[in-house]
């Protein structure tokens, strides 16, 4: 297997993308942590170290991608895939911390009530290791047969999970200003479009033809993998902490 | 190609140049920010952000730089152009960043209402990353016709974008005193000044001749891009910060 450069080149600029991003991000929301109440800043916290953990995985998987395609013997040349694998398992070693994170900090930005918060993690939390922990195996194949199977095995969690954020946590929003559940309202969606692309990437490979099971789905998979991290971690981040200005705010 | 090593040490120092005024001002900004009014504080930290993010990406270029033109067999030999590209894409991934977050330090620091906020961020955020999306394939070809076409077409959107700094903008400052009425329109001159650079050197390669096709325009312009961005992101958010310590000043 071998990438153009020009392939090489998007793959190789959109890592160093979620690296900024991620990173700075990070930085961004740890600095900002005192602009919001005290009650808000767990919220925070969660979400500057979801960032900063992805923001490690990137720098990991950006050495690893360098090592696994090196230059050709020319500028214009293939690069070629070397000795050392590209190692797909960053990502779900990533995910399988950062995604029930990421559910901490949707529930820890809304201050329910603490039975209530309760409720909603004992839930989620679950449901999204499980997620991950049944797609690994599917992605490590490219063959059509257990990759179908982990995948629908794997999507059983991720339906359940978005039934539960967005029936489940609807109930958990009475009493909220009109701004307030507009935002949140916002964050699903932003959330939902973001986590939806995840499973579209891990699907390429099953479409099969000389693309999508080629180098073209490679570039595909990764630069859709890392945008939607960009979105679901970075943007992600910066909304919830909108959101904690905002009650803030209406709370002074 | 291939740089003498006269060319090579001038890029190499102003690269150099680049990392320890972005990193340093980046440090500056955070270690001053108590020094502004809570409500200026955003504005700061962006700024810091926004060099601490080119600072990332000047440790990159100047990686590559090292990579793509690595030392001859003696030391006045020429630097030639090894097997491995020099990546103009990293400068394209920062501008996407940190030229969206400018604007938005430049909002910020003019504490407007949050309505009159919002509607100049609206405009000027997606005019800038338009922007920088449209030069990208032009950057990447030295054919005349699709740099000038893309050059043409990632214009508009910089030129909608004076507009609205100039124009728009100029409404939303009634009531400001004449003090930091004058400290906001050097901080737009500059902004022109150095902004105008970077379409200045991205037209180099089109002037044609042997100077600005080859290693004389490549020198140019990585200079070109490296002085202005230290211009309009660390003297920029050094101006950014004495504005809000003169509106802090005049509150208190
Ligand atoms: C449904 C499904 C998947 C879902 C993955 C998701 C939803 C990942 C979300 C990751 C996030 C949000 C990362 C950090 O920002 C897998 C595992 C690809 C396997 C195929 C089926
Ligand atoms: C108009 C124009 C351009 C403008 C670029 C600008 C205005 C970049 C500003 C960058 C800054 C301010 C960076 C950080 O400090 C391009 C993309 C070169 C392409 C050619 C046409």
């Amino acid at each position: 297997s071998s990438l153009s450069s020009g392939q090489y080149s998007t793959v190789y600029n959109v890592l160093s993308l979620a690296i900024a991003s991620l990173l700075f991000t990070a930085l961004y929301l740890l600095l900002s942590q005192r602009q919001v109440a005290p009650r808000y800043r767990n919220a925070i916290v969660v979400s500057a170290i979801v960032c900063g953990i992805a923001a490690y995985h990137y720098f990991r998987i950006f050495a690893n991608f360098q090592e696994s395609y090196p230059a050709g013997a020319t500028i214009d040349a293939a690069h070629v895939l070397s000795n050392v694998e590209f190692n797909e398992g960053y990502r779900y070693v990533d995910w399988f911390l950062t995604v029930p994170l990421l559910l901490v900090e949707t529930v820890a930005v809304l201050a329910l009530s603490r039975a209530a918060s309760q409720r909603l993690l004992v839930r989620l939390v679950p449901a999204a290791a499980l997620m991950i922990v049944l797609g690994y195996p599917g992605e490590l194949t490219l063959e059509t047969g257990p990759r179908v199977i982990w995948g629908v095995l794997s999507t059983l969690p991720f339906l359940y999970l978005l039934y539960v954020l967005f029936v489940g946590l609807t109930k958990a929003l009475e009493g909220k200003s009109p701004q307030v559940r507009a935002q949140i309202s916002n964050l699903r969606w932003i959330l939902l479009a973001s986590w939806g692309v995840y499973p579209i990437a891990y699907a390429f490979p099953l479409i099969g033809g000389d693309f999508f099971s080629g180098a073209g789905g490679f570039v595909l998979r990764q630069t859709g993998y890392s945008i939607a991290d960009i979105v679901a971690k970075a943007l992600f981040g910066i909304l919830i902490y909108r959101l904690a200005r905002t009650q803030s705010r209406e709370e002074d």
